[in-house]
C-alpha cells in the first residue's frame, strides 16, 4: 500500500475525529452558508492531470466538512435524517474497508446472510410469517420495486412481450403521495396521467403516514378495498414504516400486513447512516422470478460450493450492489430492537411537545392540529401581518414568510427547518423531530428563533 | 454523543486499521470459505429486542470482516473491481461522517459543486463540450437512465402519456451485452422479446470493450448509422469507460464522442470505492426535463438563497442520494487525471503478459487470441481431458472444469477467478487483472495454483 496513501488516510481520520467531537455543539453553525462563487473561491474545486499533496488535499477536506451542513447538529430539522449514531458510522468504516458487492453469497458470505436477517426481522415486524424483499438504494428505488411487482403479478408476460398488448394500467395514490410515484410511472411507461391521486378528504389512501397531513389511515379498510379488487397494496414506509418499532404507535400502521409489498427506509428515522432502504414483499417468489435472467457470468448455476438459491443478483435491478444491511444489523445488534422502539417514541413524545408549544405561543398556527408522526407544520405570522383579516392577498403575503424566514436562518446558521406549500395552502414550516439529539430546549430555541428573525421581515 | 457508542467507534477503527494492515498479505486467504450453516453456528446473527455488548458486537465485527472475502487481497480477481485505494477510503469515511444527500445544493452545498466537476470532467474526457449527468447507484441503473432519455427524446409525452399509445419500441444491442439492458426493458415496460441481440459476428454493436469477447469496436460507424437513423445512441462504458482516462488506449474508445448518452463506472477499474457510477448524456435538458416534478417541499422555487438550477434532485430517479462524487473528486484531486491514465495503462500490461504466459503455457489455451482490455478468457485442461479430441462429449466434460478449479481455489483460499459459458463454449476461466496490487509475479502463481488444482480433477 502507497505510503502517501495511508498517510493521507491517518489525517482523515484525525479531520474526521475533530468534525464528530464538535459535531453536537450547539455553538456551531448548522451550516455556514456560502453561495457557489464564494465556495469556488474558497476551494479549489478543479481536477488537473497533475495531483496535489496530501497537505493541500487535507486542507481541502477540512473545508469540505466545514461548509458542509452539519447534519449531526442538534438543530438540523431540513429533512426526514437527522443526526448522528456512532454504532451506524462504525458499520458503515466496516462496510467502506471491507468494500465489496452483496449480489452473491461467494462474494459477501456473511453480508448475505445478515441482509436475511434485517430483511426477515423487518418482514416479521409487518406481520408476515414468509415473503422476501432486498436493501436499494432508496425509497424511490424501494416505491419501484412495488409498482413493478403490482404490474408483474397481474400480468407475468410482461416481462417477455412488455406492455404495449396490454390495457392502459393505473396507479391509485394519495394526492399526498411521494412524487417518487411519479417518477416510478415516467420509468415504467405507465405516465403520469395514468397515476390517479385520490383526495384524501374524500377516500382512504394506501399510503403510509406522510409527509404532514393527519390523516387517519385506515390501511386496513384500504387492504381490504384492494383484496376485494385484486388490486396489489403497496405501501410507502419509507418515512413512516419505522412507526412498527414502537409498540405503542405500531397501531398506526395496523392493517400493514395485509399490504402485498412495503417500502421502509431505516436511513431515515431510525437513524441508519445512508443509504438504507428496503423493499419488502409477502409474495415469496416474486422479485426473483419477475427480475431473474440468471446471467452466466455471475449466477452460475453449477457452482460446486453452495446453494445458489442464497445469490440475490438475480432478485435486483441492481448487479453490483452496495453492502447496506451491515450498518443496520450492526445497530439492531448492539442497541437491540427494543432501542429503535423506544427512539421512536422519543421523537413522537419531541413533536408533541412542540404542538403544543406552537398551540399556546402568539404568532404561532398549527398547519395539523394533531399531527400523526414526527413531523409538525405551522405557520410563523410576522407582525407586519399580524390582525390582517383573511384575503388572498394576506394569504399571498404569508407565502412569502416561511422562504425568508429559511434565508435567516441558514444565514445566520442557527438552525434548518423545511418549507413548502401544499395545495391550496400557502408555504408553512415543516419541523421534523427526528433528531438524534435535540431536546425539548431545541424546540423552545426554534419558536424563539422564529420570532427573533421574523421581528423585522416585511412582506 | 453516548460513551458506548463512542468507545464501539474507537474499536471498530482498531479492527478496521489491523484488517487494512494485513489485506494485502499474500500469506492471508483471500477467503476463510465457510457454509452459511458453519457461519451461522460461529456468529451469532440472530436480532432480538435487548441489545449486546460492546465485546459482543466487536467480535462479531471481526469475525464479520475474517469471514468476508478480502477484496484488497492482490489474487483477488473475480469481480470487474479489485484492490483497495486509501485516497478513495479517505474519501468514503468523510462522506459517512457527513452523511448527508445530495439532492439540493443547500443539504450539500460543496458535494454538489465537486459532482458537477467530476461530471464536467468526465463529459470532457469523452468529448463533450455541453451536456449533464448525474451519479446513480451502479452502471445498471446507468444504463436505464440511458434507455429511459432514448424513448423520451423521442416520444416526450410519454412522460404523461405513458406508452400504451405508441408502437412497440426495441431497443438493440450486441449479444454480449450485460443483462442489465434486459432488466431495463422490463422494468420500461417493453419485454425482454423488444431487446434486439445482434449477434457480435454479423453486425457491429453499440457496446463498449465489453466483458470478455474481442471486438474491434466501431464505435465510430455504429454512431453514424444510428444517427442516420435517428436513434439514440447509449454506450455502456460500465466497465469499459475507464479506459477514456488513458492517452495510449482511448482509442479503443473512438467515436463515443458521438453517443447520446454514456454509463461509466469508476467503482470498476479505477478504484473509487463502492458505489460510483456515472450517467451520462451530451443533451443538456434532458434528465431533467423527462424527470422533473418540481416537487414542492424540497426543490422550492422560491428558496432566496441560491440558482435552485443547482439542485439536481429533479434530474434523478432517486429522491434522498448518497453522496458518490466526493470520493471520486478526492482521488483525482490527489492523484491527478494523468495516474488515472497510467493506473489503466498498467492493468492492460498485466493482461497482455498474462495473455503472453498462457500462450506459452501447455494446457492452457486462450478464448480470444488478443483481448482488448483487462480481461483475459481461457481455458485449462486438466491431464485427464489432454489428448482427447474434440467431441460434444470433451466439452461437456471441459465444461465441468471451470466449477471444479473455483471450488479448489476458493476451499484453499488462494485465490478467486471467475468462471463462465458463453454461448456454445463450454466454461471457461475469466480473469480480469484491475487489482490494485497484482503483479506479474501473480499471474505466474494464478497458471501454477491452477495446475496444482487441476492435477487430480477427474471429469
Ligand atoms: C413517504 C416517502 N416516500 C419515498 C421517499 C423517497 O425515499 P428516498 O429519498 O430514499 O428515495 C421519501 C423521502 O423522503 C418519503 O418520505
Ligand atoms: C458492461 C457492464 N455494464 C453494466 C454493468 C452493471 O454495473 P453495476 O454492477 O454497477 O450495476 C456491468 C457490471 O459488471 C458491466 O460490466
Amino acid at each position: 500500500m502507497d505510503r502517501e496513501g495511508q498517510e493521507l488516510f491517518k489525517a482523515a481520520l484525525g479531520i474526521v475525529h475533530e468534525f464528530l467531537a464538535t459535531s453536537q455543539d450547539r455553538q456551531n453553525k448548522v451550516v455556514d452558508f456560502k453561495q457557489p462563487a464564494e465556495l469556488l473561491a474558497l476551494m479549489d474545486l478543479s481536477l488537473r492531470q497533475e495531483g496535489a499533496t496530501n497537505a493541500e488535499v487535507l486542507e481541502l477536506c477540512t473545508k469540505a466538512l466545514h461548509y458542509s451542513v452539519h447534519t449531526a447538529h442538534p438543530r438540523m430539522f431540513n429533512t426526514l435524517f437527522s443526526g448522528i449514531d456512532m454504532v451506524g458510522l462504525s458499520g458503515t468504516l466496516m462496510t467502506s474497508a471491507a468494500n465489496t458487492s452483496v449480489y452473491t453469497y461467494e462474494m459477501a458470505p456473511v453480508f448475505n446472510l445478515m441482509e436475511k436477517e434485517v430483511l426477515q426481522t423487518m418482514r416479521e415486524l409487518i406481520g408476515w410469517s414468509a415473503g422476501s424483499g432486498i436493501f436499494s438504494p432508496g425509497g424511490s428505488v424501494s416505491n419501484m420495486y412495488g409498482l413493478m411487482a403490482a404490474r408483474y403479478r397481474r400480468f407475468p408476460d410482461s416481462k417477455t412481450k412488455g406492455c404495449a398488448h396490454l390495457p392502459q394500467l393505473k396507479i391509485f395514490t394519495s394526492c399526498q403521495a411521494h412524487y417518487s410515484v411519479d417518477k416510478v410511472a415516467i420509468l415504467m411507461g405507465l405516465g403520469t396521467d395514468n397515476v390517479v391521486k385520490v383526495k384524501c378528504d374524500h377516500m382512504y389512501w394506501a399510503q403510509q403516514v406522510r409527509l404532514c397531513w393527519q390523516h387517519l389511515i385506515p390501511l386496513d379498510k384500504m387492504a381490504d378495498i384492494c383484496q376485494a379488487h385484486n388490486v396489489w397494496l403497496h405501501v410507502d414506509g419509507s418515512y413512516g414504516g419505522s412507526c412498527l418499532m414502537s409498540k405503542t404507535h405500531r397501531h398506526l400502521c395496523k392493517g400493514i400486513e395485509k399490504a402485498d409489498s412495503v417500502a421502509w427506509n431505516p436511513h431515515k428515522g431510525l437513524h441508519v447512516p445512508f443509504q438504507c432502504s428496503a423493499f419488502l414483499t409477502r409474495h415469496e417468489d416474486i422479485l426473483r422470478s419477475m427480475l431473474s435472467l440468471r446471467a452466466s457470468y455471475l449466477f452460475q448455476k453449477d457452482k460446486l460450493l453452495y446453494d445458489v438459491s442464497l445469490d440475490t443478483g438475480d432478485m435486483s435491478l441492481q448487479c453490483g450492489r452496495v453492502n447496506d444491511a451491515f450498518k443496520i444489523w450492526l445497530m439492531w445488534k448492539k442497541n437491540g430492537l427494543a432501542w429503535a422502539g423506544r427512539e421512536i417514541d422519543r421523537q413522537l413524545g419531541l413533536a408533541n411537545y412542540l404542538r403544543d408549544r406552537i398551540r399556546e405561543r402568539d404568532g404561532f398556527e398549527l398547519v395539523v392540529q394533531d399531527q400523526q408522526y414526527t413531523n409538525v407544520c405551522f405557520w410563523y405570522t410576522p407582525p407586519c401581518l399580524r390582525g390582517v383579516a383573511e384575503s388572498d392577498d394576506r394569504k399571498q403575503r404569508l407565502n412569502k414568510v416561511a422562504p425568508k424566514l429559511k434565508a435567516g436562518m441558514v444565514l445566520a446558521g442557527s438552525m434548518m427547518i423545511c418549507y413548502q406549500p401544499l395545495g391550496d395552502l400557502p408555504n408553512f414550516m415543516r419541523m421534523v423531530t427526528v433528531s438524534t439529539s435535540a431536546t425539548e430546549d431545541d424546540m423552545e430555541f426554534i419558536l424563539n428563533e422564529l420570532e427573533r428573525i421574523g421581528a423585522c421581515i416585511q412582506v
